[in-house]
């Protein structure tokens, strides 16, 4: 007693390391690196942001100075609503609606209120690291389903226990970039429906399609919305990443359950980015068009560097048609671990991506892979990160 | 299977229902209902805050637009660092700082961070809901201990046992406004460094001082880093709840397991807010003074309301001197339940406050507690909120 310093809780070492952070720290140290790793793009949010917020400044007896509503602004909640029903089609008959500080606190307080110590989430390979951070916090088990990119229903049904409480899909596919056809999406809800789960369907890159397959919300489905969580963001589609605004359609059922979590872990959502979002919203899908078909060239970019790699004899491939997000999920001749996969790549090379261990996805059989992102730069900057990455990993080939 | 919707974890009831939205519900059946409840001040933030984020709208290239790092953004950790260090004299040397969305979120990520499932915190009597909430939320066990308003160390020591992991601390107190003597919470301080504890000082209240009894922070005490969590609110003094944003000195070995509650939960603190915060350290500690003084004239109405009270025959009583925050802890002849306590006041007699149950205090022996808070009414309007808790309480007593 008393000569060693507090530690955190056993529980914690199953929760990973921040990736993002750990190559942050390795980007600080080569200030030139050019990255394909952050997930965000590179546009401004619609200009009715501003304005909104300016108005919201100059008012009198301000509410944004004021705590707000758990579940978010009455106004907010309502252009919500409006959006997904009247643009996106979502049966909201069994849901209530949830303004977060971004969709990944909507998927946390989700894990706090599914898990008992135990409780199994099934995540189809690869997943986004968050979600199993927030199931482990949650004291759940997150449990990765070798399901196929396009995540075969009959493969998670096997995986199906008694403790099972929830199945997370990711479409547009953060990291794979792939879009998941609707009629899969539907059979995973109805699965998820027979057995009494949870369907946590993320949809933080709706509006990023780039393929002839359209995206798909399973919150369409008639009488989904008691058993469907639908995840949305103003992170990506709207240039927002910095004022945290998320929402998410819930089962009107774990409500009560969701608001302790909220009220816990925030109070209200920031008021000024609730404003924010209200401006976001009114622009809605239409104005993010433009910029997310400005984002084909760069996809295109990608696709040829890829092509000439493996022109030159590089055994490099998308491991799916990167129709979605702003990613491409990259497999190459590669025996290092994670880790040192970055190092090598944002030290030796100039370049950094993140490693297929964040996503489920180590090392095997001499093969690595690679999220690349291509929503922060564009043009010269692009092919020349493309050309630092292919030349990181002909060496690794050697 | 499938005959019925998911429900919540079984761990989601002991989480207690968010008792602010409990009586918001119930002041909208009573729109004129005046407000007692609600912790927060009436005043607008320094003016500098507007300013800032006008400007920080006005940048090309915005990084208001973009993530930040996960504890923060660095001037804001700066301005921190200063504040912690020169207004308020910490020792800083085992330490790391950490912003986040309302230092409620920095609680809430401590207790994930200490609580395997089972470990015990301590809660001194009475508790604020949400530490309870936070800690049942990480899986651990909140442990009211009757203490005493001034909480009695030895009476601490006394409850602690393998499992304990913290005691927390909160002066100026919520909902007594009692304010811990400093000699008292360097015993606590002491006692958690020798029983390999934390000691979580909740401080939200820090500028609010209206009697003889300093605020103290345990973080003075040299070598108190590595054991000490020191919690601060720019939402009570910066009147800037709505914006959500706190932030916490916390020990240095745990900041690995603390980045990665964070960033499941948020990613990064909102960027606009971090911006106002910026503003608002920058008016400093001098800037809240004159706001606090004038909260003296609303906690003499109380204290003669309660005289009058006292004098008319009711036996009435504040627990603690109210010397701090804005709170006063009223105890009463009651044997109604906390629920029933709130309709009755808000729908009988048009007046709101919080009941004891919330902060461990249900009523026993025919007497009940209310949380009074003075922080959004002056004036007459105060005084008529009062005439109406009393003539309201009168009438229980009967």
């Amino acid at each position: 007693m008393g000569d060693a310093f507090p530690q955190a809780a056993g529980r914690m070492a199953a929760v990973a390391d921040p990736v993002i952070a750990q190559v942050g720290a390795l980007m600080r140290q080569r200030p030139q690196a050019l990255s394909l790793a952050q997930g965000m793009v590179d546009w401004a949010p619609p200009p009715g942001v501003s304005r909104a917020v300016a108005l919201a400044l100059a008012e009198t007896d301000r509410r944004l100075d004021r705590y707000g509503p758990v579940q978010g602004e009455p106004a907010v909640l309502e252009a919500v609503r409006r959006e997904l029903t009247e643009e996106r089609g979502l049966d909201l008959e069994g849901s209530e609606l949830l303004v977060t500080a971004g969709s990944n606190m909507a998927f946390n307080a989700i894990a706090q209120v599914l898990c008992d110590p135990g409780d199994e989430v099934l995540l189809p390979l690869p997943f986004y690291f968050n979600h199993a951070m927030a199931i482990r916090l949650a004291g759940g088990v997150p449990v990765p389903v070798a399901a196929g990119l396009v995540p075969d229903p009959d493969r998670l049904a096997a995986a199906i226990t008694p403790r099972s409480r929830a199945i997370v899909t990711i479409s547009p596919n953060n990291p794979s970039g792939l879009v998941t056809p609707p009629e899969v999406l539907a059979a995973i809800n109805n699965l998820c429906h027979r057995h009494g789960l949870v369907h946590v369907s993320d949809e933080a890159y709706a509006d990023f399609v780039h393929g002839s397959v359209p995206h798909a919300s399973p919150g369409r489905l008639p009488g989904s919305g008691g058993h469907t969580v639908s995840l949305f963001s103003l992170s990506k589609a709207y240039g927002m990443a910095g004022w945290r605004v998320g929402y998410a359609a819930v089962p009107r059922q774990l409500m009560g359950a969701l608001a302790k979590v909220q009220d816990t872990v925030l109070i209200c959502p920031p008021q000024v980015s609730q404003r924010a979002a209200l401006a976001a919203l009114e622009a809605g899908p239409a104005w993010c068009r433009p910029h997310v078909e400005a984002l084909g060239q760069r996809r295109r970019q990608l696709l040829a560097a890829v092509a000439a790699a493996r022109d030159g004899g590089l055994a490099v491939e998308l491991l799916g048609p990167p129709d979605g997000a702003f990613y491409g999920l990259l497999r190459f001749p590669c025996a290092l671990d994670g880790e040192s996969l970055m190092r090598h790549l944002v030290l030796g090379h100039g370049v950094a991506a993140l490693p297929g261990d964040s996503f489920g996805l180590p090392a095997a059989n001499g093969l690595g892979q690679l999220r690349l992102s291509y929503g922060m730069l564009d043009g010269p900057d692009l092919d020349e990160a493309l050309r630092r990455l292919f030349q990181a990993l002909a060496v690794l080939d050697r």
